[in-house]
């Protein structure tokens, strides 16, 4: 294991409650502790973000990097490249989560060939398999980075031009072969570059036909190594492209179907991306469930009073509440977790900084999720909500839902009925019960 | 035909050329020029929607209608909705239009029983076919107002209570009997009320499946009268509800192919609406044309300060420019045309300000088209944009478009490619292109 | 007192602590608690707002009114309005608020001449006169609308037409008369129509002059007849007009400045406002607070994935407690209160649903408070948000701010001291604390 | 001069007229074309920005740079620069503008302590002050990069660290003197850090009066060193800050009044700052000719359907040409020019592409002052505006303005008037003459 110790003075974070004043302390999350019949650590499977947390260094379109890790001290690639993995298990452990994800790129620099970075992250892929299972720590998910580097400027597989399509295709294969290497347990997808900067240069139609054609071809080859995971996509509206294909989970769900790959592929829904796009994480989140497709969760939020990408931890304990009633109502995840794809702020530059956001992220659904468990449990909530719909439960209106009536039925019923009765909406007793619960 | 002239002193509108300065003229739009092989009034099929240019009075939500129409002043339902039905047409006439579009309740007030609406609605209907027959006006397409009435604030088709669904269902097929007496040529589906106020009392998945199970009946019932015509769906992202459930042309489309509507129904595209989803008009077009659900467009603009649907008259050169690029690539219209869903400010209370309105519409439609085709014919327009896609026409890249390849072939690709050369997208010259030829 | 009660079956709202489990009470809200040095009461001074809550029956722009109030069914305009003044009194009275806010033509129908409207509003406000003296009940503070009527469609004190400006003078004399004789503790003005359509037919400085002279007449006359409260300006971005004068709060206080009216005028923020300004709620509060000038405060939330003013009441639990930390630092309101802009949502139809609404947003803001003392009182929060600043508490920093330095001086320092150490923001940690002690 | 020749193969750029089909040719700037008694040239004063032309390398944050320049290869900083400096001259003359604009560190690199910057910083000045005098390109303004060094990451003049601030006033006291150096017409702020990221964190009143203090220091010490020039600043309402001070035109204005700095400094408005603010570019212009501070200003776009700033270059006809009106109407800008503050898109790879920008960019200037002479001497447009107005430019209006009326004397009035005419606002009618114009 690591020599170096990298977040020295920081000991393991533990749950004391939501009393405790100790800032270095979960105050909801409690691992062991079950709710709606599972372990939280079950429910959740949170998951650290490698590019945020290692690789992140508070750039910004405005400024340089502030923070300043010392496992970036190395200059030799693979010496810097298991630096930063001692380092992530190390963080990992001491906030006592079970999983991580990563990008091929985070793990080690790309280098200047193929070759060479075929090699590089055959290597890395060894160490850190090691290191899993020295530690029992995870793989929730791998993927590859098809957007920063030069050659994805015009897209990866929606790339006009088939040659950089075809080095998309090589690089993802390695980061499959990775992610199965190291049991990844699912293996995501997030278009950074598929779409458009501008519609007059851009055949769309071919570009999505090329998207189709790329997945199958990918979700092919993984399934011929034996992968036996969830495919994920991750919807995101826009940035850094002006038009991302993924708008949002309901275009990507039609366009997996439309490609036939719904069996396979499920949704990777972010907060920020949920927001960007004019929808609540909670209505992302509803969406895919309702499509049997609700696979994993990164966590974030965004600001807003700002229209682009900010990456937050998660605080919002409203919207965090709300969407962990849509989360015990669909059963979980389908093979995902909890990813805290998030960032702590550029100015903030305190070695405890980064667990301080990743605590107060894993707080905030730990209470979402008890909240949500006794909204569900012991408040009026879900039978008000069932109780809208009771119409449906028998008679003509079962019939409706069954298939037995036509539109002429129907003219006939509103003939007998005369006018109806208004029915509120409740929408303020509702929100009563959410936040008295809270 | 109408004893009284409700437009007085306002003539035929003409065409005299950009140079006019005659405000009461078009500048561009000469209906019998011939653009791309068709005329002008065969490319558009400009429509008057009857609720803005008729009914609407300048009301909102902050004030009372500034508008004072002669047509309104009878208090006897009939003679109101005749009267307004005669300035209707002799309003078409004089914009030389060939088509209007209406919701049942734009034509004749509802009144308090539903049979009571029937027979309202029956006679009117007659009275415009009269109309129609004597001055050769069209029905683009017809619809029926399911989201005024208080009874569907909670939805029509997807409200929870059975009997308002079945209420709408009986509206609709009044609607559509009433499209089918006046040869609509199609029939449009707008869900002012199908969405959701509040996520938290809403069973989405419930909801939706009751949307196309509606749509399907509605559908079936047209098609067994004999309709021949397309139907729209009318996406739009919010407002009134705070989530609509046709969020924008890919949502829809979804929509449609889950449950199997696709055969039958086509996009039909407002601009405000596409642009509060945060799309442009010309990217929901190229959506819908790549799925050849092209079918229809409301005419209008929003206001790119405000967050609400201002229906405003289209004025947006450059945006019109692209979006008629998009319309004669993909070959025009399917079944629809071009209806000026737009209403003049709350506070243009002249007579001839809405004639204002539509000749400025029209004019920049007109001029977009001209300028789109000019930039197809004679420019380097399309070369330059189907040049970014050659690799795909030959060798490998054609190899990969007809199924040929597997990811371990394009990862061969690209171990022997090494680095690959960066190709510009040209964005700022594609631009430059579009302007000059304005 | 009124002989018919419109609210039966509810009964005066209490506190019952906030594991009750009756709908119909207060969870948060006790009024006679004390919180920081103040009873709830005291600091809050909750008032209804008439009209929202009793004019406001449900329309939007694309449906007509749900609600159907038993006070509204009276013929004649004066019992209308008095039997609306009933209802009125006797929910602020279940409630167990203190105040009411109004504008005149919420109180009774403006008639057909200014005379008629004179004697109708003298005749009303006579009789809200009675029924203050009977239940001890306050006016928080009144209004003028000068903004729904269409004669105010391009403005009233910015209007371009001079006469329009002068009958937006007679009528606010008029409110403020009524104001004066109903003890109003304060005067707000909300231009809704004071701002532009359209730039291009608009002389912004010429009619910003105006409205400055204009609420120099206002406040002279006031003054004259002997009213001591403040005036306010409540800012709004946009909506009705394309940009409204009053942007925000740094907007108005700047116009305020320009024409001399800071010492009288200070600002009402409205959270909906604020948030459709892309600030938050609480940097108009503290914006207000800096410049001396945080009068009142309209309680009520926007949504945040729409674009136009949904005035829902509030219930964001964590934006109002971040608005409290700036309320209790700056001490309080200046004469003004919290008053409930808000309204039920259009399918809020039952009878106690406005109450629900009501307690909500009480219920949110005490907790808030309370909150928000604890914060300041427990937590490390203002500890370490003063260190932040503590360089300029004594040395070189102090000097600066005394005005001692100059340019030379800090040149001077900045060569001396070398490369600085980076102070961390902390964000994730002020984020934590705010949440634990929710 | 410079040895090397970077951008080969691109001639001097011509005026050719609108029909020229050479890419590389102004089809519409003509600079010795007089246009309301001035030659375009002089209207415009065409500035290179520093930063994005000849910095900037395509990376956004997502993805590395994708421009390579030939001009950043040599290792030594002063080399580097210089050769920089070279490109910048060679490619303004090939443009034919006069003017560029800069930050310090755009010119040539910090280096690691203060001294080693002067030093640099002087140098490089040196070199660029004998460019000018060989090439007549002049300094159109200079300000300092105080918001990309880390050491600014929580402000510059508005940092809790006193210490910071003071190296904000040590680095623009060196900028200050290289722009009165190189003969800088004018000087500008843009605060980038000044704002908060964080409301919790923030004593924002605090920080408000440090930056007026400072910004005084500035002013002083510049003018005691003779500098004879304007100062400005430059407005935006977010990013990289959540949010910025200078949020906009008016809120900026209010500063500047407050802490007495009126005089000294003029607006520097930015076409995406102003459409982030839920501004048109153009009201932002009309705010500060209207306070008498329209200084300058930087030409981009933004676009609407993203949230953040894009930098494009300007190709907007109809948001120029309103912007133009304003800008003649206001007699032009007080001391500054149009910079353009825009940058190529991160896959606009070709060298030539940055030609085609500008040259986009310009035209799009050159098109929209043309057609706003031709609106303001030839259409109807400014006598239809002047005429909403008449009515306070005799009788009682012109009391009004005057000051000789109190509110009784309006209220008389209006009693006098009985109901008003309503006055159309004729939107439509203004648009459809800009739209002809165009």
């Amino acid at each position: 294991m690591a020599s170096q110790e990298y977040f020295k003075g920081i000991d393991n974070i533990k749950y004391e409650g939501h009393l405790s004043d100790n800032p270095l302390a979960f105050k909801y999350y409690n691992p062991e502790q079950v709710v709606a019949g599972k372990t939280m650590r079950a429910h959740f499977k949170f998951a650290i973000a490698y590019w945020h947390t290692f690789c992140g260094q508070g750039s910004d379109p405005f400024g340089s990097g502030t923070q300043n890790f010392a496992w970036d001290r190395a200059s030799a690639p693979l010496q810097a490249a298991k630096d930063k993995a001692d380092a992530a298990f190390e963080f990992i452990l001491k906030m006592g989560f079970d999983y991580f994800c990563f990008h091929d790129f985070d793990l080690i620099q790309e280098g200047t060939t193929f070759s060479e970075f075929e090699k590089r992250l055959a290597t890395i892929t060894e160490y850190i398999k090691q290191k899993k299972a020295e530690t029992g720590i995870k793989l929730l998910w791998g993927t590859a980075n098809c957007f920063s580097n030069p050659r994805y400027m015009n897209g990866a597989s929606t790339n006009p031009d088939f040659n950089v399509l075809a080095r998309a295709g090589g690089q993802i294969k390695l980061a499959l072969d990775a992610t199965i290497t190291l049991d990844g347990e699912n293996y995501v997808f997030w278009g950074g570059r598929e779409g458009y900067m501008s519609l007059l240069n851009t055949d769309m139609g071919r570009e999505l036909d090329h998207m189709g054609q790329f997945l199958t071809m990918a979700r092919d080859y993984a399934r011929a190594q034996g992968f036996k995971g969830n495919f994920f996509i991750e919807p995101k509206p826009m940035e850094p492209m002006k038009h991302q294909y993924d708008f949002d989970t309901a275009t990507t769900i039609g366009f997996l179907r439309k490609y036939g790959l719904e069996k396979d592929f499920k949704i990777n829904i972010e907060v920020n991306h949920a927001t960007l796009a004019q929808h609540t994480f909670q209505h992302e989140m509803e969406t895919a469930a309702n499509a049997d497709m609700l696979g994993s969760l990164d966590a974030n939020r965004g600001d807003y009073q700002n229209g682009w990408d900010t990456d937050q931890f998660p605080n919002n304990i409203q919207e965090t509440t709300e969407a962990m009633l849509v989360f015990l109502k669909a059963g979980g995840l389908q093979g995902g977790g909890i990813n805290f794809d998030a960032k702590i702020r550029r100015n903030s530059t305190d070695m405890e900084d980064v667990f301080l956001a990743h605590i107060g992220g894993a707080d905030t659904f730990a209470r979402a999720l008890i909240t949500a468990d006794k909204i569900i449990t012991s408040s009026a909530y879900d039978k008000l909500r069932k109780a809208r719909y009771s119409s449906f439960d028998s008679g003509k209106g079962q019939d409706f839902e069954a298939g037995k009536l036509d539109l002429k039925d129907l003219y006939n019923i509103a003939q007998e009925n005369g006018e109806l009765k208004l029915q509120s909406g409740k929408q303020e007793l509702f929100e009563n019960i959410i936040n008295q619960y809270i």
